[in-house]
C-alpha cells in the first residue's frame, strides 16, 4: 500500500477542544471509505487501497480562545478520484469545507495525477521567447475605464500604452462582449495599434484579450480571437473553474499564452479560518491548470495581500518541484515606478511589473508612464538609484513619476 | 437614466474608520466607468448610462474594534456586462472581493438579466409530478461509503434504500468515474433495482447520478446517463461554476432534474468578513442557474449552518419574486427520523428530508431506516407525536430509530 499514488491535502483546523488526531483520522476515513473499524477483515483487505491516511498532525496549543489549531496532512489514494481538479477538490474539500473552522492550505499531487496536466503551454520561458525579452522583468499595462469607449478611443489608449514600451497590455477584466468594442474588432484595432507602435519602439508586445461569455463557447471564442490576431488571452479563472482553464490551456488550437486574473479570489483566500490559502488558490492550482501568467494582489497597493503570502504565491508559481513549466508571477495593484526596486528585490527578474493608474495617471501622459517604468526597471537592474537615474537627460518621465508618487529604494 | 436596467449588489463592508459613503461611491464609480469627476461634461453625458449608482449606505456603528460595518447597495447598469453569471459576478465582486473585509450578501437582478435564465426545468412542482407525490415532504437517501464497491454491492445498497420507500437516492458526491461502477453500468444496475423495489413498494423514485469529469464532456455524459435510464443528476456546482450548471439545465436534451450539491461552499460562505453569503451562494444563484433541488447544510447536524441562515437559503430557493420555478430545498447532514417534526416546522411541506447515516445506520437495516422516516413524516403531517406513532403496530422501525437517536417534538 505504501507505494500507491496519493494526493496529500494540508489543512489548518481551528478548534478550542478537539482531539485533532481523532479529527484527522475521521477525515481520512470519512472522505474515503466512509467507515473502517466496523468492516470485516476480508473487506478491509479489499478496501485498504481506498483508505485515506493521516500523514501528520501538528497541534499548535494556545490559551487564546479560537486560536488553538492544528495542521493536518492527509493522503487520499488517487484510485478514489478521476484525474481532474473538480474531482480532487470535491474529494478533499467538498463536504469538509462546511465542517467547522477549517482552511485548505496546500495540495501535493502524485506524479500520476500531475501527468494528466500539461501545465502552462508557454510559461516564463515561452512568454519571454514570444517577446524576445530574456533577461529583464517584463512590464504590463492595464487598460483602464474602457467601458463605454468606442473602437477609435480604445485603439488610441492602446497605442499610447504601447508607445511607452510595455511588453504586455491586458484588457480590463470587466470588459465583456459589447456592441462598441466586440472581441474580434477590438483585437484587430489593438493589434494594428501594436504594429504601429512597434515601428516607433522596435518592440513586440502581447495583448491579452478578455475571454468571456458562456462556458461552452470559450474555446471557440478564443480561436476567433486568435484568428483575428490576438496573441494572448485574459481569463477570469475563478468565475469558471480551474477545469475550464485546464481545457483551454490544453487545447492545441489555442496557441497563445493565457493570463489568469484573480477576480473573485478574495471570496476564498483572506479569511484565517475558512477557504483556500492564496499560494494554492492563485499559485499551484493556477499553474497546474495551465496559466502562463498569473495576476495576484501585490503587497504594495490598496488591494493588499501580506508580503509573506505574496512570496508564497510566487514560490508556488515557479517551484521546480512541480513538473510543469513555471507561470509568470504578476503582482498587481498599487504599482508605480518608484516601487520597481522593491518589486525586483522581492520577486527577482522573473516578474511582470503590472500597472494601471501608475501608467495612465502619469503627469506627462500614458506613453511617458510606460517609459518611466522601463527606465526604473533598467536602473534597478543596473543598481542605479531611481533619483540618480531620473536625473539623467532623457529620463524626465521617471523624474515626473517620482515627483508624483515618491519612491522606495 | 432612472429606468435603465440595473443589477443591485448588497455588500457588508467592515472598517473601523472608513467613510462608508465615500467607499460606496468609490465602488460604484471604480467598478463601472473608472473615473467620473475628472470627465468633461460632454463625456459625462455619454458615460452616464454606464455609471454605477449608490442606492443606500446603512452604517452600523460600534465601539468594538472590527465590528463597525455598513451594508452598501450599489446598482450596476446591465449595459456593462453580458447576460451570464461569470460576467455579473466578476463585475460586482471580482476585484472588490480582494479589497479588504467585504462580503457579498445579495444580488437583485434586472428582469432583462433574469430573462436570459430559464431557471429550473422541473423545480418543486416538476419533481413532485415525476414522483406522483404532491402533498407531502419528500425523502432522499444518500449512498454511503460506496468507493471501492462493485456493481452487485452497489445495486444491493440501492435496492435496500429503495425498499425503504424513499423518493430520491443520490450518489455519493465523491463517487467519480471508476472501473468498478462506471456511470452507465451504475445507472442500469440501480434503475433495475428501482424497478424491482417499485414492485414491492408501488412507489417511483429518482436516482441522481453524479455528473463528473471534464467540463466540456459533462453535457454528453449527462445524455449518456439519461440514455442508460438515469432519471436525475447530481452536480457539484461550485467545483465547476454556475455557468456550467446554467448550460446543463438549459440544454433541451437534458430531460431530468438536476440536484445541486454544495461541495466547496464552506470555502465561501461561513466567514463573517469575506466571501458570499449562503442565501445567495446556495439559494438565489443555484436557482437562477437552474438547480431543481439544492442541498445545503442543515442546522441540525454536524455540518452546521445557523438556523436563520438556513431559512434564508430556503427563502431564496422559493421566493416568488424571482420569476423562475422554485428549487426544492434539501437541508442535509445529521438528519434522523426523530428530527422530522422539527424539519417540517422549520421548512414546511416543500422540503426534501435527506438522510445518510440516519437511514443506513438504522438498527433494523437500511430499508427499515427509510421506513422509519416515512412513518415519521406521516405522523408529523397528521399532528401525531413520534412516540405515539412509534407505538402503533407495524411502526417498529420508527420506535427503533427513536431508541437509537432520540427525537425532538
Amino acid at each position: 500500500m505504501s507505494n500507491q499514488a496519493v494526493c496529500i491535502a494540508t489543512y489548518r483546523s481551528y478548534d478550542d477542544k478537539a482531539d485533532f488526531h481523532k479529527k484527522a483520522q475521521g477525515i481520512a476515513v470519512g472522505l474515503t471509505v466512509g467507515s473502517w473499524t466496523d468492516l470485516p477483515e476480508a473487506r478491509k483487505a479489499e478496501m485498504e487501497k481506498h483508505l485515506g491516511r493521516v500523514i501528520s498532525v501538528d497541534v499548535h496549543e494556545s490559551s487564546v480562545p479560537g486560536e488553538r489549531y492544528a495542521d493536518l496532512r492527509i493522503a487520499y489514494p488517487d484510485v478514489n478520484f478521476s484525474r481532474d481538479l473538480p474531482a480532487l477538490l470535491v474529494t478533499v474539500f467538498g463536504k469538509l469545507s462546511m465542517d467547522g473552522r477549517i482552511k485548505l492550505l496546500d495540495l501535493d499531487f502524485s506524479s500520476e495525477f500531475v501527468s494528466a496536466f500539461p501545465g502552462p503551454k508557454f510559461g516564463i520561458d515561452g512568454v519571454r521567447k514570444l517577446l524576445g525579452a530574456y533577461e529583464r522583468p517584463l512590464l504590463m499595462s492595464i487598460f483602464k475605464s474602457v467601458i463605454g469607449h468606442d473602437l477609435p478611443n480604445l485603439r488610441e489608449q492602446f497605442y499610447q500604452q504601447a508607445l511607452g514600451g510595455v511588453d504586455l497590455i491586458k484588457d480590463d477584466e470587466i470588459l465583456f462582449e459589447n456592441p462598441l468594442t466586440p472581441l474580434e474588432k477590438r483585437v484587430e484595432a489593438c493589434m494594428e495599434a501594436a504594429r504601429q507602435a512597434e515601428e516607433v519602439t522596435g518592440q513586440k508586445l502581447l495583448y491579452a484579450v478578455n475571454l468571456t461569455g458562456p462556458t461552452s463557447k470559450l474555446a471557440s471564442q478564443a480561436k476567433r480571437a486568435i484568428g483575428a490576431g490576438a496573441n494572448a488571452l485574459l481569463f477570469n479563472v475563478l468565475a469558471y473553474g480551474y477545469d475550464v482553464l485546464h481545457e483551454l490551456s490544453s487545447d492545441p488550437e489555442i496557441t497563445v499564452p493565457i493570463a489568469a486574473h484573480p477576480a473573485m479570489a478574495g471570496a476564498l483566500y483572506p479569511s484565517t479560518h475558512y477557504g483556500i490559502a492564496a499560494p494554492l488558490l492563485l499559485g499551484k492550482l493556477m499553474r497546474l491548470a495551465g496559466a502562463d501568467l498569473v495576476l495576484f494582489p501585490s503587497p504594495y497597493g490598496s488591494v493588499v495581500m501580506p508580503r509573506e503570502e505574496n512570496l508564497a504565491v510566487q514560490a508556488a508559481l515557479i517551484d521546480p518541484a512541480l513538473p510543469v513549466a513555471p507561470s509568470f508571477p504578476v503582482p498587481s495593484a498599487g504599482i508605480h515606478p518608484g516601487l520597481v526596486p522593491l518589486i525586483l528585490r522581492d520577486f527577482g527578474t522573473d516578474v511582470v511589473v503590472n500597472a494601471g493608474g501608475g501608467i495612465h495617471g502619469h503627469p506627462m501622459g500614458t506613453a511617458a508612464g510606460g517609459q518611466a517604468f522601463r527606465i526604473a526597471i533598467e536602473a534597478a537592474r543596473a543598481g542605479v538609484s531611481l533619483p540618480d537615474a531620473a536625473a539623467k537627460p532623457g529620463n524626465e518621465a521617471l523624474q515626473a513619476a517620482i515627483d508624483s508618487w515618491g519612491y522606495k529604494q
